[in-house]
Order: structure tokens, then C-alpha cells, then sequence
């Protein structure tokens, strides 16, 4: 039963334009767990009292807290296992708050069939307006 | 470091050439975690059996775990709490295997007082290789 | 509960009818938790928006996080160290959602001093409502 | 593009015989994060001061936590989104060692297009040796 389970996508099913997304609410566990992971514990993330007295309505999310859905759907389903992580550009356009719904989204732009290589807009949305804007560059290995 | 602490460091004290750093040992507990965060589960970072049957020596570290002591060094130190990420580029150079001490480093390439950005270069080695190259760019609002 | 402390109950102490129970609020961070371990990111599950759109008034629990409290009792204080798990069954007869209360519950149902296993009916309750329904085999080793 | 993406598997789309499976090494932060969410921290889990004066030659891992893998195929991959869980019945066969690389796989032995339920067994395996055997019963609701 090939297609559900999770083995890679080979580089010649890959088209331009093939997409594959994820969504999530993003809570205080997200925010804290990040925090802990890569010890940003800057305020703006953590504090509610900091926050009341910023221009910010609530604590915003590390920016990079949903920029690694971007790794889980390169990792698990397009292009799947055994795919590697090149290059990730990422511009963070709006903030994040806390208990937002984030879309991560990861579009095929561009094959290229002697290189190997694959690359992704990547975007993450809230409420369909685009709170992160990039592109990635992923390599599927030719024993994958 | 102590120029670099827990205060914001403010805008006309950053000049071109300063740096901070971070080192840390990325264990499976590192990994497991960013698995949790991410949905990544790429058998290439979290299965022992697949990594013996591959190229690689070790599982492999999530390119974006590491990255994330970026946003610990900005959100932290330099410039410290209240600044904001714009953007960050990076691109992985080597694989970063489990049990490796990374150290990442931000170094400031550009200031601009007027639009109050700072941009700095990225980087994490390991044993001084650089496995990780990139850049970012830094907003400091006025009211930090 | 005194009677279920962390000493081992041994086995010629048990009786049919015996209980043993443990309460808790499912939260946030349950759910992540338990997301981030079984790689369960279902929406039912993390997704505001998602639940919004169905027939679901709030996130459901996945099923297997409050089935973990009956190995929690059973290691813990009935029949306690040293015991091990041969069998669990399980029905989903509700939905649990996040923020509910609740009360896992393990009583004795069978007895057999010569093999040595006992047998419990595992129920889970929301405000006295049978949400999760089960029977479970625990074999209590002689050296315990 | 549809195939990759996280939508479910139709019903009609689903065969007997289909397959999905994942594999993870189970280590210590998989460990004691299941004991942390169950609360059961029974010595033959979490010391190995205890397990050298068992009959056992390792730390055994809590029997529920790879069966959470099961909650993660279903919920990401077969069915996928928006499944519901019914059943499940484990039988914990072998145990599994702290650093065993476990397989879970699910593979459908009964499709109901009336009920909408789908049967699948279930299985854990350490080095091509079955360690858990289930059953699952999964609903998909008509409106996913």
C-alpha cells in the first residue's frame, strides 16, 4: 500500500505546483516548548505583563516556532523520508499571538531532475493572510 | 559576555563586528523535542535502524533545532528582549549528527539608525566547521 | 487511597472489587504532549479552526492520552512496582475534549493465584459519564 | 495536489490489505515523557538500579507508548484527518528495551462502507519479532 504509507515521493512524481500543508493552533505550550528548546525567553514570547505594556495586543510567537512545520511536511509527506534540508529563507511579515491558527504551507516551484534538487515556496498563513513568506531548497538523495 | 546580558542592548551601542555565541551538546532529547514541536519524524533524525542501513554515521540533528539559538541569542542578548526578527536565511552546509556540540554565533554586518534594522551574520559549527551559514535581519523598535 | 501507596500490592492482597482511581484535567498541554509523542497531529485534535468547521464543540483528546493514567495506576499503586502489562482493550464511547476532567478508574475483576494475572475493567469518566471503556491483564512477577 | 498533502483517505479509496507504518528508536526522552503524561513511573520504566537486580537486561519501555504510534498513523496517514478512533485492543507479546528501534505498522482487514468503520490489525515490531499485537476498529465520519 504504497502511497499512504511513509515512504518518500520519488523526484519524478514531484510537479510544479504539487502543494501539501498543515495546520495548528499554536498555544502557550508551543511558545513555552520553543522557549526551552532554543532559550528565547525574550518577553515579547513569554510575558503577558511585558506585553500589556507593548504596542502588542497579545504574546507573539517565535517566528520560528511555525517555520518548523515547514520541516515536518518536507520530513514526513512531500518529499517524505529520507529527504535533506538544503537552504530555508524566511521573512516574518506579521506577527503571531498566541491561540492564532497557523496554515503551513509548502508549494513545488521548481524540479530539477540532474541535481536532485526541489524547491518550495513556503508559506505560513493565519486567517489566509500570509504571516510568513519564503523559499526552500530540499535534496532527495538518490538511494531514498 | 557581559555586555551582552539580559538588558536590551540598544540601538547606537550596536556596532558592525560585535558578535555573541551559544553552545550546546544537541541530544535525542533535542531532537525528540523538536520532533514533537515540528511533526518532523524523517526517520533520517529519530530511527537507529535506518541510519545503519544509510550514509550517515549517526542520526542527523534537524537542520532548523539548532537554528532556532538564533532567535535565543537575539531574542536574549544581542540586541536582547523587545527586538524583533524580520527575516533569517539560512543554508545547511554539513550534517550536524547527535551528540555534537554546536556553537551558534550572530555577528552584526550592518546597522541602520534611521529604519532602525540590524543585520547580522549567522552561523553554528561544530568543532569549528561551520555546518550552518545565514543571515539575519533585526527590527529594534523605538520604545525598547 | 492509602491502601495503593507505591509499594507493590502482592498478589494473595487482592481482591475482586478492589479499586484504585486517579483524576485529571486534560489541558493543552496534554494533547501536545501527547501529539508530539505519537505523532498524532489529527486537527480533531490541535486545530481551533478546524473544530470550528465540524460537528465537535471543542478539541477532542486523543483517546490513547487518558488510557495512559490506567498504566499509570497500575505501576503506580494497584497492583503497583514490578507488575507488567499483558493486555489492554479499549473502546472510545465519547468524546473527551479539552479542559474535561478526567477520573481513570481500575477495579478487579478476576483474580488467579496460579498464573498470577489479574484482571481489571479500565473505565474513564467525565462527570460520572463512561467516555472510555476496557479491560485490562496484569501478570505480577513472583519476585516483586 | 492532492495525494500528499494531510486530507484523509476517502473510504471508498481504502482496501483490505492496505498498509502504513513508522518507525522511531525509542529512548529516554521517549520514555520519561510517557511517564510524565501517564504518571507511571513503575522502576522496571524509569531505574536502572532496579532493572539490575530484575530478570530483565535493560529498562523495559511503557507498553502504551509506541501503541501511540497506532493514534499517529491513523490521525496522519491512513485513514488520516478526521478519523475517529473506536477501539483498540493490544496485546503486549515481548518487551521492548529503552534504544529498541520499533516499527508500528496498521493494515486494513475489514472495510464497512454501510458503518463507515474500517478494522485494522495492528502490530509492534523490534527486529521483524512481533512485541505487540492489536486490533483497532476506526470511523470516518461521511462529512471529512
Amino acid at each position: 500500500m504504497s502511497d499512504f504509507s511513509c515512504k518518500p515521493v520519488s523526484l519524478d512524481e514531484i510537479n510544479v505546483g504539487m502543494t501539501a500543508s498543515y495546520s495548528q493552533t499554536i498555544t502557550d505550550h508551543d511558545i513555552k516548548n520553543f522557549a526551552g528548546l532554543s532559550g528565547d525567553y525574550n518577553p515579547v514570547h513569554v510575558s503577558d505583563e511585558y506585553i500589556q505594556s507593548s504596542r502588542f495586543r497579545k504574546r507573539v510567537v517565535h517566528g520560528l516556532m511555525p517555520t518548523s512545520f515547514f520541516s515536518g511536511i518536507f520530513g514526513m509527506r512531500l518529499p517524505g523520508p529520507g529527504c535533506l534540508y538544503v537552504s530555508q529563507a524566511i521573512e516574518f511579515k506579521r506577527p503571531i499571538y498566541i491561540d492564532d491558527t497557523v496554515t503551513a504551507k509548502v508549494e513545488v516551484i521548481e524540479v530539477d531532475l540532474v541535481t536532485r534538487h526541489v524547491k518550495f515556496r513556503t508559506t505560513c498563513s493565519v486567517k489566509n493572510k500570509v504571516v510568513i513568506d519564503g523559499l526552500a531548497d530540499i535534496f532527495i538523495p538518490k538511494d531514498v
